[in-house]
């Protein structure tokens, strides 16, 4: 199953974290950008082609010592379908530098329309007999609000495609707790009861390291409800947001993870994409900065947490 | 706000409805592939000129009778980037015909991130100080999971641009009730509250027929919750899937209306794109086919609901 995957990967590079890919124009360095705009105007195309750019010398710079990235769908989205070719570059990039992609999409529908996203960010899709990868990331977000009919389609292609899920449960954000931190009539709140259907979801895409192909998002940036959670939910990974730029730090991360310092993959996005601005370093050491922030991350969490595995 | 728009297509075609643009290849008549599968080969090029082949022919048919489309996301982006340059183009033929267009993503994230949604379906992105359109539909649908942080950032875009969101609050499938109907300590079930948060965030964007920028999306299969989200939420339009293929009809809709027919819009999909395959017509058929079923659709339900407006 695919957590496998990733699990062997934070075993290999003893860094249980995941580079976020959320590049905004801003984000992106001014020589990357000026290339970019001259070649193509300062058109969708334009703005795809620095979008690719960057995140391929964030790719080269971080994937011998991080096991995997994070591209979030919306930032490729807002550039138009010239957006979204370069979030399939930047997939097949990565996956062809050996790191783990989790599509942050946050997908989520029933049925059918459910399986065509499996198919779109996870599978293969048939066209009239020939098959064709339309993004093939190896994880995919998916928000659970619509019930089984949401999740069940996507179990089969993490069985027989060997990828994975991340479901919402308890996110980063500070009103998160408006609906998820609801009590339900049985006494447990609302994202529990999520976080305890992802352990049902889970049963059949068992691993070997005790996780099932059903992770979990679990925000940072509550450290109380990431240590309920990690008791309540034993065979279920958590991709936890909101560490750095959000707030949570290294401390308030420690919950996610289970005794041998797995169970959890820590995400920075802005940290890491935006080290060589924070620093006032200029454009071109970005890359540089983006690895040395990376390193200074996996150091700080697993000073904390002790050898993995 | 963009809601009067819709509701002034719905008046000026006495016609209640939106036609689903959910193009499988298994919808689209044989013709359309043949042409297409020769000119681009069984690829994902092939299958995105297929889907907008087939989408023309549908908008042609439909424009002056029925005020809306809904293209889901979901079925463009199986098919790529291509797809989604398939799911521009969709659009942008649609509004130049006239039509209202709700882009069924369910997208949800926070702060900036759903900004960077909005921007992607609604607005225009800034690239270097040129505006450029990435999607440009009227309105979204949205997933409310992460609360007012995931929904406020959408509610500029719709102020300044004129357009609209819709959100999840009943959905029609059948697992829908294991989060939506739980109950909360208060009494009221997760969905109940969901539309009461609809009509919070709507205040800010009322439009001039009494419905704010702000609807929600609830199923036709749950006749019963239609009625009681009606009653309880009286400045939200519903968008209402489930009519026809997933067993909702006519009587099963009417309680989504207010007393002068307006209050909702009700969707098909395979009911309109298939027509001409479930009356076992030639392809060469599928728009006439289309056009009948949607007037069809139409005269039951005005049938029984009587003038709008």
């Amino acid at each position: 199953m695919s957590m496998d995957r990733l699990i062997e990967g934070i075993l290999k590079t003893q860094n249980p974290t995941v580079a976020g890919l959320d590049p905004k124009l801003s984000y992106i360095p001014e020589h990357i950008k000026a290339e970019c705009f001259q070649k193509y105007g300062k058109t969708l195309d334009g703005a795809a082609a620095a979008l690719l750019a960057f995140n391929r010398g964030l790719i080269d710079a971080l994937c011998d010592i991080v096991p995997a990235v994070k591209p979030q769908c919306a930032y490729y989205e807002m550039y138009g379908w010239q957006g979204m070719k370069a979030l399939h570059d930047t997939i097949a990039y990565a996956r062809e530098k050996g790191m783990f992609v989790i599509t942050d999409g946050k997908r989520n529908d029933i049925g059918s329309t459910m399986e065509a996203y499996a198919t779109a960010h996870l599978g293969k899709v048939d066209v009239e007999g020939e098959l064709q990868i339309p993004f093939d990331g190896d994880c995919l977000t998916v928000n659970g609000y619509l019930g089984s009919d949401g999740i069940v389609p996507l179990l089969n292609i993490c069985k027989e495609q060997d990828k994975g899920i991340f479901v919402l449960v308890k996110t980063s954000n500070p009103s998160s707790g408006e609906l998820q931190n609801l009590k339900l009539e049985g006494g447990d709140t609302v994202y529990l009861t999520m976080g305890k259907k992802c352990e049902q979801w889970g049963e059949s895409t068992m691993g070997k390291y005790g996780y099932s192909g059903v992770g979990a998002v679990v925000g940072a940036t509550y450290p109380q409800q990431l240590g309920e959670l990690r008791s309540a939910l034993k065979t279920t990974f958590f991709l936890v947001p909101g560490y750095g730029a959000q707030g949570g730090g290294a401390d308030d991360v420690l919950p996610a993870f289970d005794e041998k310092g797995l169970g959890a993959v820590i995400n920075s996005s802005r940290g890491i994409m935006c080290a060589y601005q924070k620093r006032g370093l200029p454009g071109e050491d970005f890359a540089k900065a983006a690895r040395e922030e990376a390193i200074r991350m996996r150091d700080e969490i697993v000073g904390k947490l002790g050898k993995i595995g």
